[in-house]
This record gives C-alpha cells, sequence and structure tokens, in this order.
C-alpha cells in the first residue's frame, strides 16, 4: 500500500479525491500497489463529509510523516504551495501538482530536486486539464524537432468569444453570463487578460523547447477589446477568433505570445468552442498534431492529477520526468514575427488605407456602412504597428494565424 | 551506445533511418544513449544508397547479434514479420514495430514474451500513424475506466469521404483519383472495405479495456456503398459521413464495429478531413479527449516507430507497456446496439415508412425529386433492419452518431 496525501480539499482536491475513490479498482491494478489517502490538508473542516476523519490543518503532519510516498498539491497559487512543495519532495515524496502558477515559476527548480532524489515531481493538469500534454510531448514525441505550439489553454475566454460568436453579444454581456454560470470567477482578470494561458503557454514551451520560458517576458494581451463588431467581421470572413498562446522556433529564434487571433477552418483549431481546450504541436517529422479535451472542470482535472499518481507510484524511486534546464531561454522579440493583420478603419480612410497597405483585402459587413477592414498582407508586427499609427484611426486590429 | 537493426527499408523503414539522421541529436539526449543503426534487413539492394552498407539479406545476422538491443519491425504483413519479431523477444531484443496486422493478430503473445524478458514491445505507429495514442491511453488516462474509442484511423477513406462531399463526386472516381495521388493503394480493398480500420480498433480496445478483442469478430462495413446521392442528403443535414471504427462499454457489454456514419458538427470529429485521423476517447471522469494528426505517410509514421525506439532504449532492462491479457473480451452482437437511422426510400413508400418508423425526420433534396429520406428515432439494430425488411425497397441507409 502507498499512502498519499492532499493538500487542498477544494474543486480539484475533492475531484481527486473522487476519482480515486469512483476508479479505485481499476487505478489499484494500473498502479500496480493499492493508493491511500492519510491526509487532507486544509483549513476548513467538513463535518459530515466522510473526508474529516483524514482533515489536518498543519502540513507538517504530512511532511514529517515517513509513510507518506506521494504529495498531491491543489491549492493553487504560489504560497504556501512552493514551500511546501519543496519541503516534500526534499523529503524524498513525489509531487503531483494541477498548480500552473507554481511550475511556471518554480518549475526547474522543483525537477532538479525531484531528479537529485530519484523521485518525481508530475504536472499534467497545470496545463491544458484534463488533455495528455505534458505526458505526450515527454515521451512521445520525442522523435521530433517541435517547432510550434499553439493552444487555446483557456476555457473561460474560449466560452467567451464562441457566445460573441454564436449569440452576436458583447464582451461584458457575455462575461457576466460566464460568471452566473460559474464559467469565469468573479475577479476574471486572470482568464480575460490572458495571464492564465500565459503561464501555460511558458510551461509546455520550456519542455519542447528544453530551457526555461519566463512568463513574466512573454507578450500577452487578452479578449477585453474584441467587441461584437469585430465579430460580424469575423463570421463575413467565415473566420474565428480565438485567444492563442502560442510559441514557435523560426531560424533559431524563439517567440511566444499570447493574444487574440483570426482563424478559418483549414486549422485544427477553428472548431474548438465553449469551454473545451486544445493544443496544436507541430513536429518536424510528425507534422500536424493536436490533442482536445475538457481543459479545466473538477473531474478532468483530477482525472489528470490522479494519472500523474499513478505514474509517481509506478516509478516510486526512478525519475520518469524528462528534464527542463533552469538556462534561460532567450524570446525574440515579437517585433520581427510576421504575419497578417486585420484592421478596422472609418471608410473615409480606405484609399489612404490601401496605400499604406498595398495587396490587402477589403472586407465590409452591412451592418457597419461607416466603416470597413482591411486585411493585409504578411507583414512584421513592427511594420503593422508604424503604418496603423502612420494611417491613425484605427477602430481595431486583430492578428491572423 | 545502443545498437538497432531495422527489418525493411521500404516506406516506413526508410523514414526511421531518415528520422534518426534528420534529428540525430535531439533523440540521443532524449535517449540518454547514441542510437547507432548498425543493420538494415532488406531482399533488395540499394546500390549508391549510403544505407546499402548496413544492408543484408538475411534476418539470422541480426537476431543472432548479440549486440542489438532494439528490433524496429517494418515489414508489414503477418509472415514473416511474426517469426523474426517473436524471435527478436525471446532473444532478449525489444522490438517496435508499425506492423498492425502482427499487433491485432499476435499482439498478447508478443507482449507476454517481452515482460518475461524485461523488454519492450511497442506499436505506437500500429495506429493512428503519427499520433500519440497507445502511449496516452497506456500512461496517460489510467485515471479513467475508458467507456469509448471511436476513430477515424484510415487516412484513404477519409479521403475519399472528404472529397466526395466538398466536390460531389462518385466513390468510384474519387478512388481513382486517390490511387493516382497514391492516397489509395492499387488494391485498395483493405482501406474502403475498413479491413485496416478494423484492425486498429481491435488493437485500441485491447488496450483500453485490458483483454483480448480479436479482430475478426468486429462487425465491419467499409464505404463503397456510399454514394453522391447520400452525400447530398448529409450536406443538406449539415452533417458529415465518416468511415468510423468504434468500441464502447454499455453497461458492462462490450460492442465494437467498423461502418460509415453520419455526424452532426458538435462531434469534434466532424472536422477531421482529408487524410487526417483522429482519435475521440471518452472516459468516465475525464469526459470527452481527442488526438488528431497525420494517420499515416512516411515521417508521421516513422516519428512515432522512432519515439518507441527511444523508449525502449530508455527502458532496456524495464517493460514500460501496459498488458492486455491474452483472454478475450467477448463482444455482445450489434444488433442490440441502439442508435439513429437514416434511411432513403423511393416518395412513393413515405407514408408506409412513417407508419413503420414513428417519430422520424424527413429529409427532401431537390435534386432527387423522386426519392426521400427518413431520420429514425433511437432503436436497436435488430428492429431497424427487421423494419427496413418489411418496408422493402430502401434505397440505401446509412447509421448516425
Amino acid at each position: 500500500m502507498v499512502q498519499i496525501a492532499v493538500l487542498g480539499y477544494g474543486t480539484v482536491g475533492s475531484g481527486v479525491v473522487e476519482v480515486l475513490n469512483t476508479n479505485q479498482e481499476s487505478i489499484n491494478k494500473k498502479a500496480g500497489e493499492e493508493i491511500n489517502i492519510k491526509y487532507v490538508l486544509d483549513l476548513r473542516d467538513f463535518p459530515g463529509d466522510p473526508i474529516q476523519e483524514k482533515i489536518v490543518h498543519d502540513a507538517d503532519v504530512i511532511l514529517n510523516d515517513k509513510e507518506i510516498r506521494v504529495v498531491v498539491e491543489v491549492m493553487g497559487g504560489v504560497e504556501p504551495a512552493y514551500t511546501f512543495v519543496k519541503r516534500a519532495l526534499l523529503a524524498g515524496k513525489s509531487v503531483c501538482t494541477s498548480n500552473k502558477e507554481l511550475v511556471a515559476k518554480h518549475g526547474p527548480e522543483l525537477l532538479e530536486i525531484a531528479r537529485e532524489k530519484n523521485i518525481n515531481f508530475l504536472f499534467e493538469a497545470s496545463c491544458g486539464g484534463g488533455i495528455p500534454i505534458i505526458r505526450p510531448l515527454n515521451s512521445s514525441l520525442t522523435a521530433d524537432e517541435i517547432d510550434e505550439i499553439t493552444g487555446i489553454l483557456n476555457g473561460t475566454t474560449n466560452y467567451i468569444l464562441t457566445k460573441m460568436s454564436k449569440e452576436g453579444l458583447e464582451f461584458d454581456d457575455v462575461l457576466k453570463d460566464a460568471q452566473e454560470k460559474g464559467y469565469a470567477e468573479r475577479n476574471p482578470e486572470a482568464d480575460v487578460e490572458g495571464y492564465d494561458a500565459c503561464r501555460k503557454i511558458a510551461i509546455l514551451s520550456s519542455l519542447a523547447f528544453g530551457n526555461n520560458v519566463d512568463f513574466e517576458e512573454i507578450y500577452t494581451e487578452g479578449i477585453t477589446r474584441i467587441t461584437a463588431q469585430d465579430i460580424l467581421y469575423a463570421n463575413e470572413m467565415h473566420m474565428a477568433v480565438k485567444l492563442l498562446a502560442s510559441s514557435r522556433k523560426v531560424n533559431d529564434q524563439f517567440y511566444a505570445m499570447v493574444a487574440p487571433f483570426l482563424m478559418d477552418d483549414s486549422h485544427p483549431l477553428y472548431s474548438v468552442n465553449g469551454v473545451f481546450n486544445a493544443i496544436f504541436v507541430h513536429g518536424n517529422v510528425l507534422g500536424d498534431a493536436m490533442f482536445y479535451g475538457s481543459g479545466a472542470g473538477k473531474l478532468p482535472t483530477a482525472s489528470a492529477v490522479v494519472a500523474d499518481v499513478v505514474d509517481a507510484v509506478k516509478h516510486l524511486n526512478r525519475t520518469v520526468m524528462t528534464f527542463w534546464s533552469s538556462r534561460k531561454l532567450s524570446l525574440s522579440s515579437i517585433e520581427n514575427a510576421e504575419r497578417r493583420f486585420f484592421l478596422r478603419i472609418p471608410v473615409v480612410k480606405l484609399s489612404e488605407a490601401q496605400a499604406l497597405f498595398p495587396g490587402s483585402e477589403v472586407v465590409r459587413v452591412a451592418e457597419l456602412p461607416e466603416e470597413c477592414a482591411l486585411v493585409s498582407d504578411q507583414m512584421s508586427e513592427k511594420a503593422f504597428e508604424e503604418k496603423a499609427q502612420k494611417l491613425g484611426g484605427v477602430i481595431s486590429r486583430i492578428r491572423l494565424v
């Protein structure tokens, strides 16, 4: 029997307990050992809940118990999670976490400790919820050099954009609806400003490229400026607006960014709607691949955490995780990244705009007679910004995939 | 340095050599060892090709060489692949194969030998080409009880159906085009009759459910009877026809089948077009997930084979593969499977048909005034067939997902 402890009995923590109970028999069979939850750490008590007898309020009880071999950290946030996780690893306990803030900030250090101790620091649930992506990147795509990872990594924003697109609603109205349905937090900033997706793409890029991508260096733009009018144009062009978190290797330069993009139906991410997430990966021999599923939610996230627990139990004294180095990966300025741009302008500016953006396509929607839009040729971010500034009066601009 | 040998220098075999050369540095780093191809077995010679110096015509050279630790089998077909693979495993050499016929027919026996010898028998490339699915099923989805796997597992048929759908062409014409483009074999039977997909779903089902699914017991129907007229109706209903290979667990009954199905755009497989493959998986806690990518082709398939080689090299004396038992999984007759059915009938039969299929929806397309179609309510295969026979004159019928 392998004793484990769960830090945090919130949404994901209670999901982990539920999944371990529901699929107990098959999980133990796959792990090759009986897995038993000995403690659950939480500040609260849960009288009447069978979990109450396992609740402890003091992390030391867990960290000092030599019987505990695997610690599940599902508290979220950097502290005190970081302190507890580091102490657990130093005490020779493997750690499985869903905590993207922790992994994005301290991943290389915690991986290094796990490697020194011949144990595991696993974080499948930190990116893409239930979607298997960390393990496939590490152990399936090993024949490839990955040159692109582009994901829809945040379910809240994808729900909002999908609903804006299908129902023609404004951002604020859909956000309110999403908050009422529990798909968005009362403080939605981390989701709608792209911060959540930014941490996730930092983790995925670090794994794919082998060196540490600092999430604070990733250019990040949220969806708060996307309007119902932008969506009218998108629908007219048979395109969708998606918040993409993307990193690319182009001629030994690395680019990473989070921003809304327009894409057409030839891209596999086009049809990823609602709260679903998906991660598109391009390898130099594999070509295109995509991983799709529930990016959040109690049980899908718990499914990924428990899969990590199974892996940790199967490899109690052996590090399975491919490493990513603490050496910093230098990101190139996105100024040099080349792409096409969509921009809306007052109709009186059209001929001036066409002179500045030769070869661009004009898009009109009947509902907005006073304005029009252009889709530019391929150009650098820098060149686009300079021209747009020179033109003036730009109503909005969105990048194209 | 780890010495390996490649059995077969055809499309996939030459791809394996190419991938190992192209990404040599990163592959060796991930494997933790330098991987060297010592021999390539082929009946032919390749004068002028650098591979010539490694070509051997006698499998014994490889099987008797104690230096060879990993054998790549990419010959295809059951024999002599089976004999060579079994001898390699018995000699303590791990085997990585892309050979679905071999795995579907002898998987449990070969896995058992690998386990006894503490080596590995790996077959990521046997299902879904470059798409990572075997390893995710085995090591990522371990918290779940899988209750459905449904895949578009054959690129040839998906290419044909996509082209029929977009261009309104007949099956025979598209098949001819596909043969000219190299997307279909000159003898296309294994693809268009569903035999290829059948072997792949047998392997995936055996892994997901833990017991051996005999591919010969899987109900298999190809796409040769799908016509341009069927596609007219599908387009009218905003649906797509896809050849699906599917297995489900419903109330402890297991169902497996390969057949064309109609699906609408709410299903993640709907937008998988052309030669791409995708595998949809439903777990009891994960919910829906999907894995998408190139299901065939030289380099994508080689990418999966080489990823297996990396895994085999990382685990030279340790079996990593979850096992599937040789105990036979009893499949229930699809007679009892319940679903909706699309059926085309002469328009004169409509009222009779509506009496037999109460609650069904009527579909008409302008191009076919003499006929009409019904979409039935949910009913068993058996009940449908009985009613359709009683009605008589059915022009075609397609299942709905």
